[in-house]
């Protein structure tokens, strides 16, 4: 975690259903960081901490948490009930762990109300960071900046190597 | 509700989604009653009565119900998120009212811990009552012989009916 | 549209591919209306005007605009071409007019960077404006209040029918 | 198998269509043996010896049985084609050694009538064991009692590894 | 039926899973008849009358059965069940009535070992006659004359209308 | 048919399944003739009349047709097995009317080598016209300069109607 | 190749779109020696050698051939375009090289006429041996006896086994 | 690249959407090399450079590009967005690194108007070269010669090897 992360207050707060997740999730803290967004992170389990998922969600706003990310696989029940106990914007990511290649968690989390889904698996997990970066950039212009710099730098990227395999 | 069902406690409880999904549970609640099994029925939202699932979960044992049936569509979290917050057994029906078929529903159940999940629609629902009244036969022998004369009735339909479309 | 709306510049753009997605998204329209939010809607398709919509994405934010609802069935192409032109957030709705219900069209959308997808269909619809208000509300207490106030009511409305098909 | 395994009368059958699919059904036994529930477990294939499936379903309650946990991949005809020749609870598990990572074998079991279905593979394997203690815990608190403990137990061990790959 | 089918023991078995499948084999047997195939047809139940379903495929050899063709739909468990009980060859037809469009009733169908599995619907229930008429006509002649008859009427007929919707 | 069409030797040839395709594939005539492209319409089954089929691939270029459009659906052998037969650049459309909703027909058609294949429908059976007078047009510029008037007339045509719904 | 497949003249045809197929169809091979069966094998592409498909197809039952096997992945041609040019009962044998687990390939086999089709990859071409050995045992007893002696081994071979994990 | 790729302008554009796509892309570039079909290749993205894809495709015909071969994964717009801006022949090669097998990739290609799709993976790059030389070929023989000297060798190398596994 950066030293604007470890100092402020988060603003996002990731949640994920398992230990196991994480390794989806990271790629959510590390874009997090380098956007120079202040977050927390936590394991929460709709199935075996119900009314742990309920007093998270419903406590967020009060400790300044503005948009939580979910991320979950199988099922994915985490992202939707979350979004039942809070009016903040919940984001959602499908985790690649279940038997659909994650299209199963993707259509769990999706059909769910006031949860924006991202992509399956490690995209989708940096993704929601961008995403969750926007939010916070509409009034927050350092947040903004930041966005807008990562994002010319991938265009440069891009233009920069633009001949495959060829000398 | 056949006599039997007024009069007595009831030992399974269906719970549903939304209003909507009473047009598949009725087979469910039906079957109970040819059956002689008493029942109550409900409509809790995932979503929108969060709270209220909780309670009604923590609360059904105590309230002399054996078997909860379970039925909702979409990304139908209903009866896994029921048997999050019960140790009694739970019997996911998936509504056919989503995107897939009910087939996106039936593996966001299916997917849950400890929920017997059973076919998409109607068939699923009659069937869950058939398999409520098989658990509670365990241990009432009037159910399990209510159950055993449906079954027998069931095998005489087809017999009797055995050359298609033929004079 | 309500009286708030006409008279405020709008916060949210609503755009879809052709004429007949408005039956999907006018349920946006709907719902942003009684959430008190302020939009405008248009038809931009990314096929047959590509350099419009590339226009619209460039100006939205200078025109006041903080999110985008695209909707789009087929291969929807729009939101993630929006979302490759703006930093302002992009919610996508998949719209039912397709060969597998919406789910191609679901998996189009939800794999381009930095679009929060919504469910396929009316749903999605009516969800990406709560989702949208629930942005907007961060900063808006008129607005959080009016989300509020929309899931109080659907809440109350679960409660008052509890007992389906029944005396 | 656990000392009141081997005394203990078996209380649960696993049957399962091939010796491979023991690798998936080993799961069933051990959290069976976890709650201190006594079972039996043997392959009896549907196509390869149909005739010994038969008979097994029909003396299973004689012999004291009273939830059967069926495991199979493919076809899965095991479920089903045990369900139809006894009243005895079936839940079903579909192993993941087919065409469709099990998708296939889930849908052939959860369609027929009377068979509660689990998740796919060794998940569904563990959940099958636990909803069969659950159904039996009914009537036998001792066996109530371990699957309580065992769930109060899954919550501690998330609560106690709340913040993933930080310090 | 005509005259030959009628007056000859049959050598093609028709069964089906419940009577609303005889809309679906009706193809069949319309199609035996017109390739001067006799033929039998009866509903046999997998799930509601398993033991019937045994003897008849014990018995159809003996009976002068030479290909039995069997149609199911949902878990389908027709077609293969009666496979595990005889030697004869064992068309199955998938029978559109399930939740996949019977893509699931093909899986199901086309797993079990030594069933030759047709297209999903009427147009299989039509050419599982045929494929039935060709394995007859190996050692008929008159029956390969019939197949060889019918399908050099559909190549002209195809001839013969060859410019549509022109004058 | 216009009367360049009539007068002119057809330069795409315009082959299908069935007669029933002919409901899709009028698409293609339509454009075609909107566009300004001579071709022929005809009726060739590859498994009713494959020898025919066979020769029309094998004759198609001395003919003077420098494009052929294949239409299909279900197995949608057509398209592959006249690429299969000629050098000329075949355009393959899946006809809806099979079992996925032509999901089936696309992938059967999409992985023969050297078919280009459109969308499934009506919608690709039109864009299989454009495309074939983009080919054309390469070296025929009246017929390019068509392409372009028609996708001119397209952007112009959404630009006109960009306030859905609204006075 | 057992000296009885050596000697006798073949009476299946096997045949397979590339070389790569043979690891699947290898199983056919293996079965028809243990099953007594006289076999020919050959390489025949739908796409790379389409005159000498037909030229086969045409040429098998003057041959003695009594029965195709046609094993192929992708879009899976051979064995439909086969069934075109014979009346010989041809099955199927989807290989799993594809895109989706080979049920695209399934679905291109099975959707063609007169096609038995058997399930995807080894155990697919293993059970085609067994079913054309059944289709061919009807008039041949010796070969007849092979398959019933061959089941009969399957079923000792499972009883013998039958408490998996166990001492 | 061969002499005459080198020393000719370009007659076929190869655009991916990132550095990763070229291992499938290159099988574009080996086949139009043995075609002797002079080609050029750049990695253009839709999401990270979406002016440059805008401009690339504005220009391409002025450079004397006659076909766009576009290959992309996951949401894949890369194909269809060219499309969108030029009227020379597109055609779209589906990369297999998305979550359902490219499946996804190929339905948000093919859908796109004017678009030419290709099997997935490097078959379908391969064979998108062989198109692409087919619709040059209409109009320089050499190409076409070069086509059809290509598909004799195929046929030749397949009839070369047919006995399988055997001596």
């Amino acid at each position: 975690m950066n030293a604007a992360a470890v100092q402020d207050a988060p603003l996002v707060g990731i949640i994920m259903g398992s230990q196991s997740d994480w390794a989806t999730l990271e790629n959510t803290a590390n874009m997090l960081k380098q956007l120079g967004v202040p977050f927390e992170a936590e394991v929460v389990s709709a199935h075996r901490t119900p009314d742990r998922l309920f007093e998270y969600a419903e406590t967020a706003r009060e400790r300044g948490i503005q948009v939580i990310i979910a991320g979950a696989g199988g099922a994915a029940h985490l992202p939707g009930m979350c979004a039942a106990k809070t009016d903040l914007p919940v984001l959602g990511v499908p985790v690649k762990s279940s038997i659909l290649n994650g299209v199963d968690s993707l259509l769990s989390i999706v059909q769910m109300p006031a949860v924006g889904t991202l992509a399956i698996g490690p995209a989708g997990a940096t993704n929601a960071a961008i995403m969750a970066a926007q939010i916070l950039g509409l009034t927050r212009p350092e947040i903004a900046k930041n966005v807008a710099d990562f994002r010319a730098a991938q265009t440069d990227k891009v233009a920069s190597k633009n001949i495959p395999g060829q000398a």
